[in-house]
């Protein structure tokens, strides 16, 4: 296993201006992230969570000077960026721990039974998952650490196996330099295959690297349009590799009225710190929010005192936002309940619009649209009779939400949620998305075009693997996962049972 | 829960010929299965396997009605009729044995953790695997129970607890209309939700059914051009969906010298016992043998006695393979190694084709085409170094093989072939496709249109199955496999641990 530095073009010309890398660059990282892709595979999992520990770390020790050009390229808080740079390291340890366990293999062994009841001898067959093979990743503007460089796709495909090559956001390119010099030469130092890891820049590079037929997958987090332009070019390959864009979503809360008169105020304090989070810059802002027309929430969210305007990520998202804010404001079913003194000035202060269920009924794709950053739309409804009917109407979402009372009779509306989204949440706020082994960060599309696959959380990893059947081989051919002797400790089925 | 009868449109107005569904019935069809899908879903998994062995014994019980049809329609014998529909049902239970375990739901528990390292408290989240929602099924041709109206697309999609529509495969329209009908009074009378199953016919509806936004995943084992004529209309809709096709494989087998050297003689055999095996008209028919120039295994080979002419399914398929046989002996890179009397006739006799290891590196694809039919292609090389030279030049297989003996060093081989198929198997022969939990039918495009799926074994019930996490909920409105107390009793992954 050679040491060799980690490629990393896209040079940093001036201040936020970085060359976009080449064609020749682009085939020379990926010819190196195929030829990476054997001895990637071939590390036993626990090596290869070494590397992602010796990347943690790297990051870690990195941290004076990450955290200030994120500051200066994102206007991000300083606070804010250190909490989601340790976030981005433990998650990366987290994927260690996985690897270290070895269940994400789901190694399964059926030995020949000539008594199978199929009515045909059963052979020898073992299946353990593979990486999938080179990876290109497309990072996000709004976590310049979480979503980015070293985020939760890039974690997920290297702890698979899988080569990445990363597409910087333009929204911070610095850092992306910087962050991809420290992962490349903490791979390097600590022996991962050259092509394990590469920055690539430019629109066009992102998209030729999905379009080379080196590249086996491709991951995202953005916009609709961006995100299903690149599902597109992933599906219409002459060999289609799986995509998996974390796209949009409006993330519904609806109150019932016990709660509403139960905890109004605290609810509509609550509602505002987590719709402004961030700037309301998180994909799993609560966009709407569904109150009932005569209560106490709805005179507290009348009077709710907003944040102070907060700067947005880029000019790019600023004037998208003021686009999509003028858009709402002058749809005729909409009126501002709530807003700052500056709306739409630069930076814009928040703003709660008031819309009725009648109304979102009326119009539901125009009233439910994401709107990113510092807005939402407070729905007022007669009847809680209403709310299936409602939540019936919205498109796939990341997440949606009841705040209820344990006396409340919502099943119905949680059997329609949990279809629509793929987190459902009780009396708690969807923003904060915690790295856990049961997290999913998903759901129908266009919250995703992957239902089945969440960018958040272990399983995240399955992205990135496929399964390989071996029948009849000696055990000195098989992988190790899969020999009798079990040498990697993992947990296996075997025959049917599962063995620890 | 209603027992209402399954519909099951598509008269059968004369011997052979089937009305195609109209716009009207599959219009009621599609809302049937939308209707179905909330009850289907809310069934414990334990009721769900009920329903698959009500369907296997009435399929069973079936046998003398279903076998003769579909011996008329198919022109398979009775004995192979007779064992595939044994398969079949041996596969439904074995999906009722899977729901019975729960462990297919993944069912993870984190419980909320003040002290979680990430940096922020860990809230209550669990996550389970939930039904995708109503698929279409696309019934093949070469297998009339197990790839058909009751086959493995089924059982998993039922078994998942996702509704299906059956587009019937015109090969065999009344056996078609039979099976269902069986398959549609066993659930109804099993306490099914009315919508559970439906037959549709006719190439239009099929195409309208994948069209609908209520069907949320798609299923196909077929030809390249059909499976991904289908997989661009899932992945173009308005909002995509999973389209899992089985579709072509060349099935490579790659025997070295020391095995030519110490089994010439009893590989041959077998080789032509393969791929003669029900006429050829295996997706895992061994396509093309690499065999040394230099070898008794040649010889033998040469002096095949090839089987008697066998009757293909049908006249389309009669004629798809006159036309595949005719181009390839019309290539000069290819020779008549061995043949039957008759190899253009109906039926056809067998036929063996011969060509080089520089040939076939010369142009692969043409020689590397899957012929569905009584065909195969013997490639003489030089020196095994030229095997994983060839073995790169494939696209994605099904499966891929190796005969060898136990000093033989294929490493390189094992891991490149590892990469190309779904199963790679060791001195055996890919034909029969045992229904197994370690099984893997699938592999990277052409094969399918997923690499990360089986279409056979308990595996591919992840098709049809999305994540979806509570965060935050009270007991009562947890799914069952969620609650603390386990009333289900599945295997689960509690803070990280599995507890059994």
């Amino acid at each position: 296993m050679t040491t060799v530095a980690q490629n990393t073009p896209g040079k940093q010309s001036n201040a936020g201006a970085v060359t976009p890398t080449t064609d020749a660059e682009l085939e020379s990282l990926l010819a190196a992230a195929q030829s990476a892709a054997a001895p990637l595979a071939a590390l036993r999992p626990a090596e290869r969570a070494k590397l992602l520990d010796a990347v943690a770390d790297a990051l870690d020790a990195a941290a004076g000077q990450l955290v200030p050009v994120a500051q200066r390229e994102t206007r991000l808080a300083e606070v804010r960026l250190r909490g989601e740079l340790k976030r981005t390291t433990f998650q990366l340890r987290l994927f260690g721990e996985l690897l270290r366990d070895g269940g994400y293999l789901d190694a399964r062994i059926d030995h020949a039974d000539a008594e199978w009841p199929m009515g045909a001898p059963r052979p020898d067959i073992r299946r353990v998952l593979a990486p999938s093979g080179p990876v290109v990743v497309f990072a996000a503007s709004n976590f310049p650490f979480a979503f980015s460089v070293a985020g939760g796709d890039t974690a997920s495909a290297l702890a698979a196996g899988s080569p990445v090559l990363l597409k910087a956001h333009s929204g911070h390119p610095g850092l992306s330099l910087l962050t991809a010099k420290v992962v490349a030469s903490a791979l390097a130092a600590a022996g991962a295959p050259e092509g394990t890891f590469a920055l690539i820049t430019g629109t066009a590079a992102g998209g030729a690297a999905l379009r080379d037929p080196r590249i086996k997958a491709g991951a995202f987090t953005g916009s609709i349009p961006g995100g299903r332009a690149l599902f597109d070019i992933a599906s219409s390959r002459p060999e289609p590799i799986p995509f998996f864009g974390e796209l949009g979503s409006n993330n519904p809360v609806f109150v019932t009225e016990a709660a509403a008169a139960k905890r109004g105020p605290e609810i509509a304090e609550a509602f505002v710190g987590s719709f402004t989070l961030g700037a309301g810059q998180f994909c799993t802002k609560p966009g709407t929010l569904f109150v009932p027309a005569d209560s106490g929430l709805m005179d507290a969210l009348r009077d709710a005192v907003l944040p102070p305007a907060m700067p947005l990520l880029n000019d790019r998202i600023q004037s998208g936002y003021v686009e999509g804010l003028q858009g709402l404001q002058s749809n005729p079913r909409l009126n501002v309940l709530a807003q700052g003194t500056d709306p739409l000035a630069d930076p814009p202060s928040p703003t709660l619009l008031l819309t009725t269920a009648t109304d979102m009924l009326a119009e539901p794709h125009a009233l439910q649209a994401e709107c990113f950053g510092p807005t939402a739309v407070v729905v007022a409804y007669d009847d809680e009779s209403q709310l299936p009917l409602i939540a019936e109407t919205f498109e796939g979402q990341l997440t949606a939400t009841i705040h209820g009372t344990d006396s409340c009779r919502v099943d119905g509306l949680v059997e329609i949620l949990a279809r629509k989204a793929g987190r459902v949440l009780w009396n708690q706020w969807s923003t904060g998305v915690s790295v856990t082994y049961a997290q999913q960060h998903g759901g129908p599309y266009p919250a995703t075009t992957a239902a089945g696959s969440t960018s958040v959380g272990t399983a995240a990893i399955e992205r990135f693997l496929r399964p390989v059947a071996y029948q009849g081989f000696p055990q000195h051919l098989l992988p190790e996962a899969l020999r009798e002797e079990n040498p990697l400790g993992v947990p296996r089925l075997v025959d049917g049972r599962r063995e620890n």
